[in-house]
Parts: C-alpha cells; structure tokens; sequence
C-alpha cells in the first residue's frame, strides 16, 4: 500500500458520523432523554494539569505559557496569552480508539475489524479506526460503584474484578445493563490521584477477563473505569498480557475511557444517567483527552 | 503575591462546576430539551491534523506516532500505540478561555473581572480564568447563516459583519437570540480550510464592534464562527486592536469559539438547537481545543 | 528481537568512542594541527530559531520560555528563565546519523553494515547506528567554494554538481582532497535562508551521484553543504530517489552536514582548515544540530 | 521596549563570534595548542535520552521517533528515519547562557551588565544575552577532582566545596588556575545519573559561595561539574538563594557547565587539556545542550 492509498483511506471528514466499532451514530431519542430526571450535570474529567500520573515510558503532560500577556505590546490597550500543550495518551481522562490495541494472528499484528497493522501504520497515525472516527459519544450511561458495594472507599491493589463482582453491585444498586449502554465502573482509585501516582499506576483494580466477557455478553459501547487500565494491573501474569484491552477493543470493538472522576456522581448515587462525551477527532491517533460528563 | 499564594488560588477541583463568565452552570431543564426534535447530531469540529491553518508565529499541530504496534514484543500477542500531540491555542476547533485576552488600564493589564494579570501569571499558565473553570456548555444554540443570507457561499474577504447584518439575517432565518444562547455565525470560511490557509488565517470575515455590541446586548453566552478570529480581520486599523475580543471577552466575559465547521448545519437550515461542547479542564491555559455538536 | 535484546544493542556509553562508519575515532595529531595556521576560528552554524527553513511535512523548530523571570519569587533576589527547544531533524544546521537512510534489499531495508531495520527500530528510536555513536568530530576540512569558483554568488535553483565541476573547483582554488577529510560544498544557498524559505528547502543546488562517487572515491569522512539536503533537489525523476543519500550514508557510512553557513569562511578564502563538529549524543536518534566551527 | 525595538536587539547573525560575558573570542594559539600532548579526546557529555535525571518542575526529554522507515514508499528503494527531540535545559549536559539568572535589584530584576529582564523577555525569549551569543568555547581546561583527592569516589550529599577544597586539590594535583581556564570540578555524583535521579537532582555535592568567589578571583571563564547545579545542593537556606549562580553569572559573567561526565578525564589524572564546547546558537535561549570534549 502506497502513502497515497493510505492517504485515500485517511477519509473522514469534518461533519461526517459514522459508527465506530460497537459505538453507534449518536441519535437523541426519547427514549434516550428520558434518563435525564433533575437536569444535574456531573463532570467526571480529572482536571489536565502536570503533576498527573501516567505510565512509566510515556512523556509527561507539558502546558508550556510561551506567549504572555504583556508579550505584544503592539497590541496595545489589547493583550493576549497562549500556551502549547503536549499531551500524550494515557495522561489524564481519555478515550481509547480502536487503534490503540492490536493483536499478533499469524505472523501479524490485526487491530479491529482483523484490518492488518501494517497497511495503515505509518508517519501520520494510523489510516483506519484512528481518533477522527470518533462520533459523538451519547449513551445512556450507568454507574457501577464496585467499592462502594463492597463497603471499602478503595479496592485493594490490583484487584481482579469479576463479573460475579458486577453482577453482585448490579443488585445492590438496582441497576440494570442494557444494550448500548456506557458502563462505568468505580473502584475508588481518585484516591490516590497525584497523592500516591505509582500506585495509581502501577496497582490498579480493574475487571478481569470474566468481567470483560460478561460486559461484551451484555453488548455494552464503552467501558470506564476511574483507573489508569480498565483491567486489572498488572494483569494475571499466567495468562496473556492486556487480555481485557484485546478482548474487550480488538475482539469486540468496545473502546475504553480511563481516569474518570466518578467521586461525586457516587456519592450521588446517581447509577443512571445520560453520558456524553466528545472526543477530539484527531487524524490518525490513538485516542482523545475528553470531559465526560453524566445528566441524572 | 508568593508561587505558593498563586497555587492557592488555583483551586478547581475535579467534579466542582462553576460559572464562568457568562457561561452558566449547566442544567439541562424540560424547556432546553425542547430545543431537541428530530434527536439528529451535527458535529461542528474540524479534524485535528497537520497542515491546518495557524496564526503566524504559533506553532502548527503536531501528531507524532512514537510507540508503534510491534514495539512492545514482550507484551505479544497484545500490541499498542500510542502518540504525543501538540496542540497550539488556534490551531483547530477551540474555546477561548477568559485567561486569553487582557487589557491595559491604569498601566496594567487586566483580565475580565478586573483581576490583574502580574497576581495570576506564571509558570504554570494562569492561576484565574483559565480553562479548567469551564463548566460543561449545555444551552440553547442558534446558527446565523450570514453568508447564506446574503446569498453567497462565502462572505468578501475581511468583510465587518455588522449589527445591521446579523438582524437581517434573524429576520430572513426567523431566530430569536435569547439570553443565555450560544450564537454559531457562518462565514462560508471554512471553504479555505486547508485550502487556502493564509487567506483562511489573515483575511477572515468576522463581527465588527457594532455587531458584537448588539450581541452583549442580547446577552448571549457564547459566540462561535467559521473563522480563526471571530472578529474582522484584520480589525479595523483606525481603531483599538481586537476591539471584538477586548470588548466581549475582558469586558462581558462572553467566550469565543473559532475555527467551527458549520457547512452541514447551514446546509440542513438547522438555526435552533442544543449546543453541547466540552472543553478540556486544562489547569491555567487560555482555551481548549474541543468538539461542539449541535443536536437538532 | 526482543525489547530487552534491542535494548541490550543501545550499549553505548557516556565516554565511550568509537568510529561511526567513515569517520574515525579523533586523533589531535600534529600533522592535523599543522591545518591552523592564524588560529582563527569560523562559526558555521546557521542561527536556531522560529522561522527558518524546513521541508514539509516536519514540524518547526519551537522554542518556548516557560519559566520567565520573575515566575518563582521564592527564589528572591535570585530569579531564574528555562525553555523548551523541540528540535526536529532538517531544521537549522545538523548532521545525520548513518540510522538516517536506508535501503530496500530483497524485500527488507537495510541500513549501513547490512543491518536489518526491522532489529534495531523502535519506541526508543534506533538500537543501531544512532546519533550517540558520533565520535567528537576532528578532521582536517576543506572547502570547495563551487559558487564562487562559477563567479556566481549562487548556484541555479536543482543544479546538479558534477564530479567535474568538483575538479575544476579544486584547481582552481588549488585544494587537494585527501583521505579523511571533511568536503564542505558552497552553493550560495544561504542566500535564501529565511527570505526564500521555498526556494531554500525545495529547489537546492546539490551533489549529483556522479560527484557522490568521485567523493566516495576520495575516501572522504564526511560531506558538508549550505543547502537542506546536501544532494541535488529534487533528484533526478528518471533515476531512484535520494540517490545521493542513500550510496553516500548507506552504501559508505559518509554521513551529510546539511544547512551550513560558508559565507564567511569563503569570503576569507579559507579553503583548508581543521573542521571541528561535537555532535550531542542523542540516544537512537538519526542525527544531531550541530555547531560546526573551522579554524584555519 | 516596542517588540520592533526587541527584536533589532536580537541582532546576532550567522557567522559572527563575540565575547559573552567572561567567555572570549576564541583564538587557538601556539600557547593553546601547547596543551596538546597525546592528542586523545575525551568526551564529557552524559547520553542524551529519556530517564536522565532532571530538577522538578522541568519536563523531561522526549525522543519521538515519528518518521519511520518504511513510512514512505514513495521513495523506495531509499528509506528515511526522523525523529522530534524536547530538550529543556537541566536535561542532559548542557551550558548555562547568561540569560539564565538574573537578580532582583531596587525593585527590578537584572542580568549580567545590569540589563532589565524587563526590557529583553518575551515570547521569543530574550533579546540580550540569549544562547545564540556564545562563541565557539576553545580555551585551555582543567580537572580538580576533588572527589579523588579527598579519597572518595563520590563526595558526600550536598556538601559544599569551599576555597579551601580546590586549594588542597590544586596543590596535591599540580595544577595551576590560570586565567581564563575553564575549571571542570569533579564531585563523583555521576555515579547516581540515572541509578538515583532524585539524589542527583536534589542532594548534590557543589561549589559554595566562598569556592565560587575565589575561581572569580583567578578569572576563570568557565566553572563545570559532574552535577546538576555546579553550586552545593541545597544551598545555605541562611543565606540568599542560588547564591553562586548569581554571583558567578550575573556579577561576573562566568557561565556554568552541568552534568559533565568526567569519569574517564579522572581515571587518566588528565587534570590539563585544550577544552573545546560548541553550544548551539539557539535565538533566545537559556542555555544549549553540549557535547564537550577534552584533548590531553
């Protein structure tokens, strides 16, 4: 595959939504509205900042002032302030594409869809499933607060959840999984947000691959997770690494959000809502910073 | 005022929604949702990627695919990839924080509010106005298809738009600008994108002062368009630089939105709906880059 | 290969010299001081700033003060100013690494010493043949002002340079090419350095691979020019692309300097010189800015 | 200070080589070339890569190999590799400009010769004594190596070098502090680059403010060490902060050198040597990353 053939691949384009993997076209339906009861609105971005964690390997977040007000004095009684910012995947709350997982099946790598690493792979990201694919992401969304079934603030360090665990908070809280649902899934790690960063890196609670297979049986768009993975870190070190990200978006096209502030909207016990998120349709990337928000 | 004293004044947490400006709290009540009926969702973002237009002297995007499927062989059969994106303030779909622009009073510059920038500037970005302080946007929206109501498919390069201009407009669409609404104004601009950048970038149509004084006089919210300054461009030399900027982001706290794609939107003559944009809570920086949608 | 395989290949150490393809390990001996007659040094360095040349399609040279003084009034009566520098390859005056080009062979690409791209690339940039692998550079230098040797000031825009006109040059001016030197070319190029950035990047007088191979012949340890890619630009359609690149770095281990200020070093007619360049040490990368200095 | 005026301050050009501060035009004289004896070079740069040790505050360098070979078929059989390099200043070996510090003075901060920060700062940095000024570094050099003459090989955490401390290095060692020698201290910490970053970065052995007046005294016009702050870390919390920084670059003009590797210059007692440093003229800036080398 030549640059241009990749290149003609590289084909959305402002305006258009397409479904991506099990994420559908957006469509405001009654149906859809009538999660919303109060009108609240909760926001479940971690605030971009530096200072955050992130994955060992990856550059930092960097917000660099390089223009300031005062700079430009040729615009004077106006003045103005500008910044650059440098922001990596897996910094912050953010949405994984379709691109971000492959999987090796004979001598390959296949990302979703069983398209080829290789015909889309190149200098400017990825020619399928990148961040640009993105539609608008509106869904009813529902909260599973696993902590708060389980009766502790935190889970315990890279604890597996399973899907009994999801099952057993789905009765407590009343709360049903309906098809095309955005599932959200606190374990209480906000805690330890730029208070204990390797931890919230490195030991991470999150769903296990039984979990996983149960949230896909249920059809649900998206996982997310209050955590750094989604999935249970480190991972079961007997099996294969990243099972639930290659399960979860290579098999099943099911995207992840990562680093969601679900405090308040536990306290709330607010387990149904709408869920709105809209991703930066980046050309060719990996995923998108967001500022998910619930409507109760 | 102490680093420790500006840090202190940084205070937005994750969860907290404030107003900002003009820009209220949101709450999504009955008579907002009547603003949805056929449920459809436009999206009003440019893609993301290099080789869009750019203010001189700011650097252009930058996508840079660093970790590639294959590089991780030890997490085989799993594979990922991953980027760094740098992001300019006006490269791309944005928001103006109220950080961005000042004024000089009293040889001073000040922010909106009357906050001096020397109390708040430094190393970190703003420790005021900056765009962690954004609510989720969530209000009425209304698109004035200038350009289509004069019967062009793009207005004259650097055309002022006036208050004459907008009214006309209302009257052949039939839209109201009631208080607290979003105003999406269309140019026809988006036509250069990426085709004519400098033009695009140095020669945009936009409000003149008369215009976007009739604007805080209908208390709007927010204004958004399909040009990279809102406003004229250049401004009119007779007068103050960035007369539109100065007068409604540091006197009225009326946020910007620029570099929208509105073509499909004029296109369907979709001229009320709900506008829903969700900026990054970047800590201290002077705009977000987002993905405003319209939900008609 | 696995990461900790490619990893264990990166073993270069601070400290450490070795040659690096054709240019040997430095060795101050006294017939290479015999090269510095007045002891005069020249600074062949292009300035490094926003707004210099660069090809398309690699981001600019972005230097960003985000500490300023002032910004850590903790530090009082001392004040500090930081920034940031990101530096691509291909911009201001720099030296590529032999990891810089490769070449298809029997379906693989290969680098210089035969070695398989697919061994030794990866998130870390190159295993092999990176930019930490430059010796200090310390070489007898010599400059064939070709431009002036045409009695021109600058060379036509795509003029290929012959081995012939390299000869002519060289009797003209009287100087030999031995063994191990550094060949620096004068087109005249710098002419167009930030007043014809287009024309600079895009139509640059150069080497043909007739000239590649006379210099090859000459066993020289490096080649130098004032243009952006050292070879004819663009090379000629009817034959491979980058033919210069590729049998000079790949085929001869002779790396290229590229953007080198000559003005001045021709004006003073200094034709032989010890060539002195201290290329950083950046781990896999594939080249370096430089600050190459003569001292005749 | 109009941003025209700024920039006509900004008036180094290619080509030109100016004294900055106690740094000379460089002019290799016999006397000079009298330091050479073998002819071996020594290099005293630490690798420029990711997970070097670098102060608080500061982001870290980002190697991002982005172009990648393969990525553009189109030149087949050629192949090319790029990468984008983030180098702040306190990453790596690196050259303090004389734009680094400044002090407060009668409400005002200043830099070396008494210039207002004020009057040079701004969005492209500073227009007075900018990084761009160094010339081309070729003094005589030499070694204290005060961790080996104490019989240590690293010198305990932040302990701080007095007069009396290069004294009784000088004198066990033989060597003179002549004037206009750049003087290379030898601590020992290299021994925590990257093993123990935090130590390295925040406990450092270095200079005090009476070492510092008296290599002032010799006039030297260079300090360096194998450390990340040249001067004792912390500093005296008693008196001022940064006390040799400020001395030394705003009062006197000496610039600093950090992070050297001096391992090997230590092992071969090579304690007098021509030093040769090439800082990149980068418009603006604090300082330059260096690849310094010494001839024995």
């Amino acid at each position: 595959m030549t640059t241009d053939e990749k290149n003609e691949r590289i084909s959305l384009k402002a305006g258009e939504i397409k479904p991506f993997g099990a994420m559908p076209v957006p469509k405001v339906t009654p149906e859809l509205l009538s999660t919303v009861r109060s009108g609240e609105v909760f926001s479940l971005e971690q605030i971009v900042e530096t200072g955050v964690p992130f994955w060992e390997g990856h550059p930092p977040i960097v917000i660099s002032p390089y223009v300031r007000h005062g700079d430009m004095p040729e615009l004077a009684p106006a003045s103005v302030g500008n910044e650059i910012t440098t922001l990596p995947m897996h910094g912050g709350t953010h949405i994984d594409a379709l691109s971000h997982i492959g999987q090796w099946k004979d001598g390959e790598i296949r990302l979703h869809g069983n398209i080829k690493v290789k015909d889309v792979m190149g200098k400017g990201g990825y020619a399928a499933l990148g961040a640009e694919n993105f539609p608008p992401i509106i869904v009813k969304g529902c909260l599973l607060d696993v902590a708060g079934c389980q009766g502790v603030d935190v889970l315990p360090d890279s604890y597996g959840i399973t899907s009994e665990d999801l099952k057993n908070c789905q009765e407590k809280q009343g709360t049903e999984i309906s098809e095309g649902v955005a599932v959200l899934i606190r374990t209480g790690f906000s805690k330890y947000w730029k208070t204990e960063n390797e931890r919230y890196s490195n030991c991470g609670a999150g769903i296990n691959i039984d979990a996983a297979r149960y949230l896909a049986e249920c059809k649900v768009a998206m996982v997310g997770t209050d955590t750094e993975a989604v999935e249970q870190w480190p991972f079961d070190p007997e099996g294969p690494p990243l099972p639930v990200h290659t399960y979860l978006i290579v098999e099943n096209g099911i995207t992840h959000v990562e680093s969601l502030y679900l405090e308040k909207l536990a306290e709330a016990k607010a387990y149904e809502f709408l869920f709105v998120a809209l991703p930066l349709r980046i050309r060719g990337a990996t995923g998108s910073q967001i500022h998910p928000i619930a409507i109760t």
